[in-house]
């Protein structure tokens, strides 16, 4: 039994497209073994209530306040106010299959995570991960954020992370690990990446090396890692390329192909551009803290959300969570690394 | 009156890519002053040197040797060879208007470049500059590659840079300074991004804040400032985006055109995607090194080296060098923060 907890306030269009994307989740989904706890305060609650009101695996929790995006994440936790974001952490503590859900500022959501979930043990701190499509399946890229300036030590946690991830989710045996940098070979990037390189070179059998930014999609590598500055950074860039080209071009080739009455044609190229669409994806995971949490976009509307939802529950099924502990608890190298 | 110095060695498709690329060139360009002289090894001037034969302004150069992609930059110049590279660089000293291209190691370029040219007084590294379309009109990046770990005064020297190419490249005269980072508000990102932001925002009036990755393609900045090693692979995942889209999504219009006898719209939907495609692009320019300097990509084909010979003329005839050198020969800040 899947429960969600779910931030309604978090976002640029929240509450709305937040109520609406889980509306869209319970009408689409085909599982039945899960509930909703969606936290809000008062007003939204009000305007919002009646939409899912027919639905008894639904409930609404009320809060007092919420953590808006310029809000700096610490002091937000400061002021310890009952905020949306950390009234739904709490509630789900102890909870089993439970998953949270926030479209609001990543850095208030990592750092009330850290707080009132806690940290598996052996991990210094969180991070966030998520695949994307390739020429040939899926690659698991991370940090997107969580940690902006990660411990040569933390490359290597990183990998393994990246691989469990890769095995329990999307059912790779063997991942094959890179190294997101400048240039292929050997000794490119900073020096911390030139490090990293030769720690994973050590210390991972099917570290395949350093892997550029343009060799991303080409699923050469089943996880890349990289810290959470770049591949924020970077995961946005390709985000950015995505909605220009669909913008600049498939609003060209909608006006071509209509007035050539191939509306028909148009369907398909629309359906093939999905492939590409972030809001399709529906957030990433954070990884680390006691729970599973998702960081969905700030854009997010109701796909992204519906979505998030999706993830969250393949998430909660896939123990993911009891494997890291297992090998942070067994991994006697990481555990002096960090001591 | 241009002088191409062209590395004909350097590249993935090197020597033939990049011969083909300067023949397209010469036989599509509208201007008649340049020369252009090709630095090789005797096998690939054997090769080639028929295809040019007939044009009285091309001129063969014998090196000993190139520098491959795999060699280390430092280890390359301690040699001492004469690679093409060197020979290239070393043959532009003294010639006004001249104009140094190579597809070859990055670094290999960078290092000798600044050896044999030397850098402009007040600049400490040479950065990679560029500029990519957005919706309304083209951004200016940079570092795109050159100097992997900068200090917090280079971000400003950076933002100055990019200005002075911005008015003389691309004749903007008040051109928008942003800084690439993981958020928009301040406060976000690593401690030398958050530091990078406050010198900005207290020294540059057209400091309009953090840009993050997907809003590069806005236009919301005609500059952004950031580390050569985010700047580097953020590029490249963009480009990887692009392919990927083109391989899947291209591929599949095409055969549903065609199938359907639409190949005229194919070919204008091919024509939207060309304005995405660094193909077209051509390099980017090298700036702080005493001398005209376009780095290409290392998979550059020939349509990439001949628009690097154009974009190479545009710059020789801009003066962006002697505004840069007046920059730093007047701006007291810059140079007591490099004392």
């Amino acid at each position: 039994m899947v429960t969600f907890f779910v931030d309604v306030m978090g976002g640029d269009y929240a509450p709305d497209e937040i109520v609406r994307g889980v509306e869209k989740y319970i009408l689409e989904t085909k599982e039945t073994d899960f509930s909703i706890k969606l936290f809000a305060v008062e007003d939204a609650i009000k305007k919002y209530k009646d939409l899912l009101k027919e639905k008894s695996n639904v409930e609404w929790v009320v809060a007092d306040s919420f953590i808006r995006m310029e809000d700096e994440p610490v002091r937000t936790l400061q002021q310890n106010n009952k905020t949306t974001i950390e009234l739904a952490l709490r509630s789900s503590v102890g909870v089993r299959e439970s998953v949270v859900i926030s479209a609001g500022s990543t850095g208030g959501f990592v750092a009330s995570s850290v707080l009132t979930l806690g940290l598996i043990e052996g991990v210094r701190r969180p991070i966030i991960i998520t695949s994307i499509p390739t020429l040939n399946g899926a690659t698991t890229l991370l940090d997107l954020g969580a940690n902006m300036e990660p411990r040569l030590i933390d490359y290597l946690i990183y990998a393994n992370i990246g691989k469990i991830y890769a095995q329990s989710i999307l059912g790779k045996q063997e991942p094959k690990i890179g190294l997101l940098n400048v240039g292929e070979e050997k000794g490119k990037g900073p020096k911390l990446i030139q490090d990293a390189y030769n720690l994973l070179k050590n210390e991972e059998k099917n570290f395949i090396g350093n892997v550029e930014g343009n060799e991303i999609f080409k699923g050469i590598a089943d996880v890349i890692v990289c810290d959470g500055f770049v591949g924020n950074i970077m995961l946005k860039a390709m985000e950015g390329v995505f909605e220009i080209i669909k913008s600049k071009l498939l609003e060209r080739f909608e006006s071509v192909l209509k007035s050539n009455g191939a509306s028909d044609i148009y369907e398909r190229c629309q359906e093939a551009m999905r492939l590409f669409d972030y809001k399709e994806y529906g957030g990433a995971l954070l990884l680390g803290v006691k729970g599973y949490c998702i960081v969905c976009h700030g854009r997010s509307k109701r796909e992204a959300i519906a979505n998030a939802l999706k993830k969250g529950y393949k998430y909660a099924k896939s123990g993911v969570l009891e494997k890291l502990e297992e090998y942070f608890h067994t991994n006697q190298k990481i555990k002096s690394s960090l001591s």
